[in-house]
C-alpha cells in the first residue's frame, strides 16, 4: 500500500492535470494498492489539511484538460519559514499533517519558487517527487518543463492575430509576452511568428538600436514592425542601475509595464503609431499542445515508476532526449536562461531578427 | 469596359480580402473587361492618389488571408469635410482622382465612419457600393457584418483560456472586449464561454449587483468569476452622467481602462484578487473563420453583381436570410445596438448570466 | 415540482451538451422545484428504462464539452413501432416508463429521423419539447441547427490542410464532406475553403462538366484542383436510375463511396492523380464552435422557458433570426435541402465554383 | 557572388517554405551576392532544368504557409539512375545543368528518399547542402525532422475529435495515422490522445492482446475504445512472412488498408461496432506549427551559414538540442525507428496504453 501525497503549486500552467494522470495511472496500473490524497491550493493544502481523498474516476478525461483540479496557489519560499498569521509554523505544520496521513510520499508540481519549498520539505526529511511545470521553461536540471511549448502556441497565435493588422495599418506593434526572469517563451514566440524584434531580459537593449530596426524596415518599404518583448525586457542604460534602484524606476513608471514605456519611448522618438498588446494570462491557460501532453504523460509516468522504486528526493527532468533524475537540490534556487552567445540566439540574428543589441 | 476603384477604410478586420476576392472575381467571370484600381490606405489613397493596378493574381490565395491587402487608415469623418494640412479639399480631391481615372464605381468596405463618407461620395454623385465591414456587428441595415464572427472566435478563446486559470487560482478574471459602443461581440463572447457577468455599454450596471453575482457564486462553491466587459461598458451611476462629464472622468481615471476600473473597485469591496486581461487587436486580426469566408464572398459577389448591373448607392447587406440592398443614406450615421428586452438578452439571463442590472 | 425525462438520439455532434446544459440551467434558476432523468443511449434507455437521475454538477462545464454526457444511437423510426426481438412493444414501452417516472416531460435533442419518433410520442398523449441537432442542418421548420457550424469549421479546416498540398504536388484532390441527402455542409466548405467544384445531391452533376473546369484550371496555370464531395453526391445519369437501382448499384462499386468512384472516373479521363481524403466522423466531434455554443445555449433556454410554460409539442427552432416554437408534425418527415436557384448557388457560380451542372 | 540552386523533393509537409526562408534570410542579411534559383516540382525540376529565379520577396510571407512554393514530386531513388522515357540519363542530366547555372551548391529539402540521390549528387561532386524534411521523423542523423509535430498536431486533433463521437456512441474508432515504416507519427499524436491501444509497424500485434484491452474497457465500463493504427501496422502473423508474401497479401485484401482490415477483424471475433477514420494527407497540410516554424527556421539559418562557409555534403541535423552537420553518407540509406524497449514505450505501457503485443 502506498500513499501518495500530490499537490500544485504557483501559477497553474497547461498539462499539470496531464502530468498528474500520468503518475497516477502508472501507479494504479502496477501491483500496488495505492491511496492519492491531494491537496487543495497548493502549499496551503498540505499546511492546513485541506485535501481530497482522488480515485481513478477524478483522473479520467483530464488529460487534455487545462489548469489544475486540485487548484493552486503561490506561497512564495521567502515567506514559507515564517509563521503564518496565527502563528502557526507552516514548514512544521505540512511535516505534521505528513506524518498524520502516514503518507509514503509527496508529488509537488511546480516551478522555481515551488522547488525552493520542496527541495526544504526533502532536506526535512519527507519523501519528495517533483515534476517541472512552468511556461517560462526556466527550471534548472531540465531542457524542457510542460506549459512551455502550449504558452509558445499560444503567444505565437497572439503574435499572428497581430501580423495582420500591424501590416493593414502599417503600424509598430509591441506583443508582451509572460516572462521576468527569462525569455525562453519570448523568443520562441518571436521567432515562430516572424517578429522582427525580440527584446528578452537576458538582452538589455539599446532604443536606439531599435528604432533603427524600424526605421530600416521602413526604408525597405515594409511599412510595419512586431516587437516580441518579455515582460522583464530591460534597457542597457536599466541594466547599470541596481536591482534596488531599478525596482523604484518601475514603480515610478506610469505605465503599467515595460512594454508601454516603449511604447511612448519610440512614438516620441520616431513620430509613429505604436501599439501594445498583452495577452497575459491567457497564455497558461486552456487545453495543453500534443506536445506537452506527451511531455507531462511522460514525466508522470517516471514520477511513478520512481514511487513504486521508493527514489525520492528528485525532479523528474528531461536531459538530451532522456529522462532524468536530478536531486532536488540541484534544481533548487537555481535559473535556467538564455545565454546571449545560444546558438539560437545566434540563429535568430542570421535570420535579420534584432535583439536591440 | 468596366473601371472599379476599391479601397479599406477604418479599423482593418478579418475577410476583407476575402470580400474583396468576391467582388474581383465575379467581375473576372462575366463578360466585362474590368480595370481595378486598388487605393491604398483607405479613403487617403483615393484623396492623395495613391493606388495600384491589381490583376487576377492579386486576389488568387487571400480567401484565408487577414488584413487587407490595400492597407488601411482612419479618416473620421467629422474631419472629412476640412482641408487638409496643405488646405486641400479633400472631398474635392477624391471626386477629381475619382473622374480622372474615369471610374465606373467605388466600392469602400468599412464601418460606420467609412459608411458617413460613402454616403457624401455618393450625394456627390459618383457611384458607390460598399460592403458591412466591423467586428462590431453594429451596421443598420444588414444583421450581420463579416468580421464579427470570427472576432468572436478569437475573444471566446481568449475567455476560455482565462477560464482554466481563474478556476485553478479561485479568482475573478475580467476580460475586456472590443466594442465601445456596442456589445454584440461581448454578448456573444461572454455566450459562448460561460462567462458569468456580461457588462455591455447597452445596459448599464450597477456595481453592487455584479458584487452580488461573486458572492453568490462564492456561497455556491464556485470559487471564480468570469466577467466579460465592453470596452463601452459603463456604471447606471455614469451614465447619468453628460457625455462631456464622463469624457472627463475617463480622463482623469489612473488606469487605462474601465476594465480596470471595475477590478479595483471589485478588489476593493470584495478583498478578492482580481484580474485584467485585454485580448485588444488580436480580435481584428488572422485568418477570417469558415462563416465570414462565406459571407463575406457572398458579399463580395452581390456587390459584383450590382456593378454588373449598373446599381449604385446601395450598401450590400444580409436580413432574414437574404441579400439585400440598402440605400447609403439609411445607413450612414446610425448604430445598430443590443436592445435590453432582445430575445438574446433574455435568454442570457435565463442561463443564470448577470448583467448587472 | 417538474420531472424532465432528457434524451439524445440519432448520431452526436457538438454542442448537444450545450443544449441541455441551456435547458437544465433555466430550468434551475426558476422557482420550480426540478428533477432531471438522463435517459442513456438514445430512445433505448427511455424504451428499456435506462437512466440516471441528474443534478446541477453534472451539467457544469460541459459548454464546450463535445459528444454528449447522455450517450445516444440510432434507433430508426421505421423499426420502431415494430417489436424488439423479445417481442416488446417499444412504443408502449416508452410511454409506460414515462407514466411510471410521472414525468411532466420529455426533451428530445435530435435530426430528422429522431423528430418522427419524438412526433410520435407526442401524437401519443406525451408532452414532448426537441431541439434540432445535426451536422446536416437539414431540419425542416428551422434555418439553422446546432452542429452544423461546427462541422463546417472542421470540414474547412480538412480542406484548408489538403489545399496546401494540392498546390504543391500539383494534384486532383477530392474531400468528401458527410451528407447523404443534403448539401448544406459541402458548399458551406468548400466556399470558405476555395473549392473549386463542389459536388452535392440536390444537383447531380456531369462528369464532362467536371472535367472541363479541372482542365479550365490546367490551362490558367493554376495545376490543381480541389473537389469538395457531398457523401450523396450523384451523376446526373445516376440520378435517373430508381432508388432502388441506385441502391444495387451502389453497393456493386468496388469503392467504398461515390468520392473513390469519381476519382477513378477522373483518373481514366485525364490521366491526372487524384487523391481522396475522407475526414469522416471527426465532422461531428470535438468541443463546439462559439457559434453553436451560443445558439445551442439560446435553444436550450428558450426549451427551458416552454416546460415553464407548460408549451409541449414544438421543436424549438430559429426563424428569420428569431426563436420561434414549431409544432411537432410540420417538423416530422420533411427535409431541409438546398433549392439550386437559392442565392447561395448563385452566388457561389458568381465565384467561379463549378457544380457540375 | 553564390549562385543557389534550391528543391524540395518527395511528399510536402508543413515548414518546408520555413526552412528555405531560413536559408535565404541567412544568405541575403550576409555580406555575399547571392541569386537563388528554385528548381520547380523537385529533382524533375533539376532534370529538366525548370526553374525560378527568386528573390527576397518571393521569401516573404511564407514563415506561416503550409505547403512548398517551389512544388514537388517523387522521384524514386531506385528509378533515378534509370534512364527517363526519352532515355536521358538523369544523373547526368542534373549535373549538366547544375554546371550549366554556374551553381555554387544545391539546397535540397528531403526525407530517406530524397536522401538518397541528395548523397549521390554528392558523390558525383556536387556541393550539397540537405535539410531533414518529414512527418514521419525517421531520418537518421538527427532528432527532430521539420514537419513531424505540425502532423502529431493534425493526428491528434484527429483523435480527439473522434474521442467524443467514439463515447457517445460507445464505439471501437480506429484512426488510421500516416507512417509506413515507423511509428513515430502514430505513438507522439495516440499518447497525446489518449488513444487506449497503438499499433506501430516497429511492434507487431497479436490481434488477441488487441481485443483483450477492448475488453477489459468494456469490463471496466469505458464503453469504447479508441485505437491509433500507423500505415504500417503489421500482425505478429504477418511479420512473420517474407516482404514478398506479405505484399501479395495486402494486394488481396478487400480493404484500401490494414485499418479496415483490421476493423473487420475485431467486429467479427467481438462482435461490436467498429469505425474507421483514416485523415490522410491533411496530416501533410496547413500552416506549421509554431515548434516548427522555429525549427526549420534555425535549420535553414544553419544550412545558410554553412553555405557562407564553403561546407558542403552535410544534412543539417539536431542532436541533444545541438545543431550538427551530418555527413550525407551516414543519412543515406538510413531509417530511424523506435526501438520496442525505447523510454517512451515503456511510459506509454506504464500508462496503461497497449501496443498488443
Amino acid at each position: 500500500m502506498k500513499r501518495i501525497g500530490m499537490l500544485t503549486s504557483g501559477g497553474d500552467c497547461q498539462a499539470l492535470n496531464a502530468a498528474m494522470r500520468g503518475v497516477v495511472k502508472t501507479l494504479y496500473n502496477s501491483k500496488e494498492q495505492v491511496e492519492i490524497y491531494g491537496f487543495l491550493n497548493g502549499y496551503k493544502g498540505l499546511i492546513y489539511s485541506k485535501f481530497q481523498m482522488l480515485t481513478g474516476k477524478d483522473f479520467s478525461g483530464i488529460l487534455t484538460k487545462g489548469g489544475t483540479i486540485l487548484g493552486t496557489s503561490r506561497t512564495p519560499f521567502k515567506t514559507i519559514q515564517d509563521p503564518d498569521e496565527n502563528g502557526l509554523n507552516k514548514v512544521e505544520a505540512m511535516k505534521q499533517n505528513y506524518y498524520k496521513l502516514q503518507l509514503d510520499c509527496l508529488v509537488i508540481l511546480g516551478g522555481n519558487g515551488t522547488h525552493k519549498t520542496a527541495n526544504l520539505l526533502s532536506k526535512e526529511g519527507l519523501n519528495v517527487i517533483t515534476l517541472p511545470k512552468t511556461i517560462d521553461n526556466d527550471l534548472w536540471g531540465t531542457d524542457m518543463t510542460f506549459g512551455f511549448q502550449s504558452a509558445v502556441d499560444i503567444a505565437t497565435d497572439a503574435i499572428d492575430y497581430i501580423h495582420t493588422t500591424a501590416a493593414s495599418h502599417r503600424r509598430v506593434f509591441i506583443v508582451e509576452v509572460m516572462g521576468h526572469k527569462v525569455g525562453w517563451l519570448t523568443l520562441n514566440a518571436g521567432m515562430a511568428s516572424g517578429a522582427d524584434i525580440i527584446l528578452i531580459p537576458e538582452i538589455p537593449y539599446d532604443l536606439d538600436k531599435v528604432i533603427d530596426k524600424i526605421e530600416e524596415r521602413d526604408q525597405r518599404g515594409s511599412g510595419f514592425t512586431i516587437i516580441a518583448v518579455a515582460e522583464g525586457a530591460i534597457s542597457k542604460k536599466d541594466a547599470k542601475l541596481s536591482k534596488k534602484e531599478y525596482k523604484k524606476k518601475l514603480e515610478k513608471m506610469p505605465h503599467p509595464s515595460v512594454s508601454y514605456e516603449l511604447a511612448a519611448a519610440i512614438q516620441e522618438k520616431t513620430g509613429r503609431e505604436v501599439r501594445v498588446t498583452v495577452p497575459g494570462h491567457m497564455q497558461r491557460g486552456g487545453s495543453p499542445c500534443p506536445y506537452d501532453r506527451v511531455f507531462a504523460s511522460r514525466l508522470g509516468a517516471e514520477a511513478g515508476k520512481l514511487i513504486l522504486d521508493n527514489q525520492y528526493g528528485f525532479m523528474v527532468g528531461y536531459k538530451n532526449r532522456e529522462m532524468v533524475r536530478v536531486p532536488l537540490e540541484d534544481v533548487a534556487g537555481k535559473l535556467k536562461s538564455i545565454s546571449p552567445d545560444a546558438s539560437i540566439v545566434k540563429e535568430a540574428k542570421l535570420l535579420g531578427i534584432s535583439f536591440g543589441d
